[in-house]
């Protein structure tokens, strides 16, 4: 396990946010927005921000790298809604030769929804590990995040 | 428009059926199967429907065909909720040289839940239109389901 | 079957248009948005446009009314792909009494993606029918999308 | 952080499989099942591990209690591809008065798929949290898999 960030329920902490509106679709029968549907919704923010640092997706591919999830969590502190508008903050937390994490943040209002982390392994298109870009690498300035575990 | 099959609400019209458990993923907050959900269950009861036709996907796309959809249409007649395991009854109903229609109904107990068709239209891996193999234009022995319109 | 639109394929007929950007998770193995994902965009559009008509849902359903889905259709023209922005215009075409009919136009830059129509009854919250606000009603002036069967 | 479990890749650790054919909308455009959808599946053979508990979803809930998802951790190892059937293997690997977690390992063949661990809080149809009930906890033996942090 990699799985190395404590993501703090503070937006000021983070690089970036992304807001982003509930589908009903996206609901369950308890009225709620299904559990595995945060992993989405860190995705689409995950995605924003690397377009909010001049390396949106098209970009980092045809540098010929990409993106392989190897580890994610999730942290649900209380329930999103049909048609809420939360905001998920996302910033790199840690890096390593090969591998990066990211820290998520979901705040509705002034209430916290959720936090969460994905681990990322830098692979070429054959699905080989490489090493990280430095653009990358130079986002992740030390937060304070680590050292949990 | 392709769209000409009238899918009968009676099971012994069809020539499979597959039974699919519903997941608590696939309600929403009105307690029901999302609407988007059915054409994933028409998707799944063809895959288990061209494999019961010894026929399997990855066989298809060894023989250099695959199948883009080109029209859906689902018929909502009752919900379905979470748990309840909903046949699906699928069948070939109308080919023309490079389509065909599928027909499907779903039932749970005695209860009509929905009808639908899917047409597909027969293309080769670089996506251009090829002709219907000949395995499948022979499953479609008219089924009296058309001129509907 | 109460299906009865043909929507155009030309944005100027339609009241209103919603862009959504597709996400990763929203494509399929064959590169291109899951043609069940057709009608989450539908949903979303659908929802915006209500809020544009100052009919928010909230305020619909504090009204003792809901919209069932009772029949959709979709006519796949063109793939999207992932980051995608497509453009979703949307209008109500057709009403009855209890029904409404809405048209739904995928444009992506000048390339038309897809047409589609959903079907919904206007039902109270015991789920019985019930009649047509009458602020939808109005906006259902005839558009000339109808009579095609 | 709740999370305490390092759930083994060994199946004989388990009390429990199911097996889960993977659909083809649930693949990405990189050709694999997208990370999101095990949270999915971990959901189906939760319940499915449930049934053959004995204590299906609907006794639970008559028995007035719910099961939040509070976290949810998946290590994700080798890719899935469409069509593969993976069996999920599920035990509930520990309990306290309010809480249960639940490991998780994929396996297809012998290959290690992924492993994975939610956490739930048992509450009432208020959202109340209350006691685990004992059939539940009686099920939760030491498995050795906790203390790894």
């Amino acid at each position: 396990m990699r799985l190395a960030l404590e993501p703090p329920t503070d937006p000021t902490a983070y690089d970036f946010s992304h807001p982003i509106r509930v589908r009903f679709a996206e609901t369950d029968a308890m009225g709620i927005v299904h559990h595995a549907g945060y992993l989405t919704y860190f995705e689409e923010a995950r995605v924003a921000y690397l377009r909010h640092l001049d390396h949106p997706y098209d970009k980092v591919r045809a540098e010929g790298i990409d993106f392989a999830v190897l580890e994610a969590y999730v942290h649900y502190r209380q329930p999103l809604r049909f048609d809420d508008v939360v905001d998920v903050f996302v910033s790199v937390g840690e890096v390593t030769r090969v591998t990066c994490q990211l820290g998520y943040f979901l705040q509705l209002g002034d209430t916290s929804i959720a936090t969460g982390v994905t681990v990322h392994g830098c692979v070429n298109p054959a699905g080989r590990p490489v090493r990280l870009p430095d653009w990358l690498r130079s986002v992740a300035d030390d937060k304070g995040w680590t050292g949990r575990r």
